[in-house]
């Protein structure tokens, strides 16, 4: 029997047409180098090189040790871990959260499908930035709503601008607006009052605030303020992936409105039933290892030092001074043309010198032929491998 | 500030509007009863009370030993899981499988999102039985499809027949057909030449097979069919949940025509990253535990037979001799009215008996007010409890 490719029942559907989130990509051709027998510094991935604090593996541990059988939890998580939750914003900010909107997901992944599922129609229109991370935008293609890019750039920082939103909104209304700051691709921040500018521009306009706060704890230049302390109904993201380092363990949080909670619960209970068991045990007592997050911090404060200084000298000097997250997004059109963009960059700076980096593309489809994005997450002695190698590599 | 809960940007969208998986509100209901100092046997939720295979717990902790950070893995999953669930139906049923067309998911779960994602678009029609598992058509709900519920009953085994699928097909096109052997709520199955018939009949007309499988390997009756033995191009959807007791692990995975693979690759990377770290490298060590795994089978069995056995000489009487998973469906009309039905039933036997089990309308909204679904997978000395529970019960 030979296979129908092109037409029949199992046929893609258009929906799934959605660009490849190309970081994946490049970690799989990065992973068979490392085959080969090369040794790869990595700065693809977004992810910690350190492991999740003590007292989470402890737990999971003990979790393993105990005997029973690690079963489904509540549909919105393990009750302590949710208190836990709401507990943290009170001891960082003196936000009051209720425990009771507080749902834990399978990373934020999970949270962005929820949020968008339950606040969104299809076709209803949602204002992200360009650069940004690209599963915002794939994401809601794949449920039928329209992401609506606002282009930024670096002479204002990144920032979206209450003005370029409500511009947006006035050619065709928009039903919400991605927020993340600290941003990704770029590190750059929002200041407190602008933060709070853009909010209430936004909810005046009867445009729902979604704000990822993912790199929140990751914040050198300035504390980074969260959205739930300029509005009561934001929606709130944020996961245990990058300040607790626990990438590979998929748990994340979700702080929503209250009307939004029950919706949300149902369609978790149907689409996931629960969330990792260990996970979420390990989760509760990662809250623990505050000390020993802060000593990771000022590793990446150290490796963002490292760079800042050192890429000008081996010819990389296009960069804005990251104010928080974990990435530096560089312009490399010195080094591209009409031909090779930063997507051939990134490959021959694999290829060539063993630093695997993320081409811009991937953060930006009208821009970001331009553009790599380094994660600074790693060793420090990669760090300072990466500097050398990138230098060499560009000296040739 | 007072929150405005019935307009506004924060309002729940349509397609959020999902009924619960009301297993998961009943398994509520019931901790509750359980942190007020109650003993609550536990017939709701379909789960295993034996823990995951030793193997898999002891390759978690030697996981989280080794001081090395769980990041993510490829989208697809481990490359090491993929071929070892790929040998698993070599060693099974002698049937080839590509590794390459393995997809390891966050549950099984995560499988049928993703199947829909890639292979329907909106308003697509998907043909499924009632009673069936209740998240099969909210999901699709959720995604706006449309779920063509096809009526089946005690007389035929619950079985949905080549006959039934195509007079559905006749009336509007079928895009995908959903089909279940070992099913639940009922623990029928579907004959080897059955399956066949029923999946030849849907591919020759143009309808897409998705096979639920997650019940293999709990069979008593006969031996399952996989959908793979029939065709080359079907859907299978199987999780480590029910056969190597991993719920809360949330580990699953589906077998995918090849032309879908990278389709689902690319919404995978986007919709989730990868798939929990920890429960891969556990899942791919459970495969060891086959032994451990037979011997809670034949625990599941024993609890069959002493239901079987019991439940009459309680006074529930009507359900038919389930052929596997672990899951009796039984019509309780003798014992519920027009006011009363079988939710009321499950409430009050929860409630005054201290025996948790799930409302048929979750299952089968034209029938299942009649029926509740009973869960075997419990411990032994559990189930001889319920039995005379339910006696003294029905006798008051």
């Amino acid at each position: 029997m030979t296979l129908d490719h092109t037409s029949g029942p199992y046929m893609p559907s258009r929906r799934s047409d959605v660009p490849p989130f190309m970081v994946m990509d490049v970690m799989t051709a990065a992973a068979r180098l490392e085959q080969s027998g090369r040794r790869i510094i990595h700065m693809e991935v977004g992810q910690p090189a350190a492991p999740a604090p003590a007292a989470a593996i402890d737990a999971a541990r003990a979790a393993l040790s105990d005997g029973r059988p690690l079963g489904y939890t509540e549909s919105l998580g393990l009750p302590g871990l949710r208190r836990r939750i709401a507990q943290y914003y009170n001891d960082k900010g003196g936000l009051s959260v209720d425990p009771h909107t507080v749902i834990v997901t399978t990373g934020s992944s999970a949270a962005f499908m929820l949020a968008f599922l339950a606040l969104l129609e299809p076709a209803d229109r949602v204002a992200l930035t360009t650069p940004a991370y690209p599963p915002y935008r794939h994401i809601l293609t794949a449920l039928g709503c329209e992401p609506v890019l606002i282009r930024t750039s670096a002479e204002t920082r990144y920032a979206l601008s209450p003005q370029a939103l409500l511009d947006a909104h006035r050619e065709t209304p928009l039903k919400a607006v991605l927020i993340a700051s600290p941003a990704n691709p770029s590190g750059t921040m929002l200041s407190g009052e602008a933060l709070a500018e853009l909010i209430a521009a936004a909810e005046d306009a009867g445009i729902a605030v979604i704000s990822d706060e993912i790199y929140h704890g990751l914040d050198y230049a300035f504390p980074a303020t969260s959205a739930l302390a300029c509005s009561q109904r934001a929606i709130v993201i944020n996961s245990f992936s990058k300040y607790f380092c626990m990438t590979g363990w998929r748990i994340g949080w979700m702080i929503a409105p209250a009307p939004l909670v029950r919706p949300i619960e149902r369609l978790h209970q149907n689409l996931a039933i629960s969330v990792p068991t260990l996970s979420q045990i390990a989760a509760q007592a990662a809250f623990e290892g505050r000390d020993e997050m802060e000593a990771v911090k000022r590793g990446y404060e150290d490796n963002r030092r490292l760079l800042l200084d050192g890429l000008p000298q081996a010819g990389l000097d296009r960069f804005l001074p990251a104010d928080g997250a974990f990435y530096l997004y560089a312009d490399v059109s010195a080094f591209t043309d009409a031909e090779h963009d930063s997507h051939a960059f990134a490959q021959r700076l694999l290829e060539e010198a063993g630093v695997a980096v993320t081409p811009g593309a991937d953060f930006d489809p009208f821009e970001g032929r331009d553009y790599v994005r380094l994660c600074y997450a790693g060793a420090r002695e990669d760090m300072t491998e990466a500097v050398a190698r990138i230098a060499n590599w560009l000296r040739r």
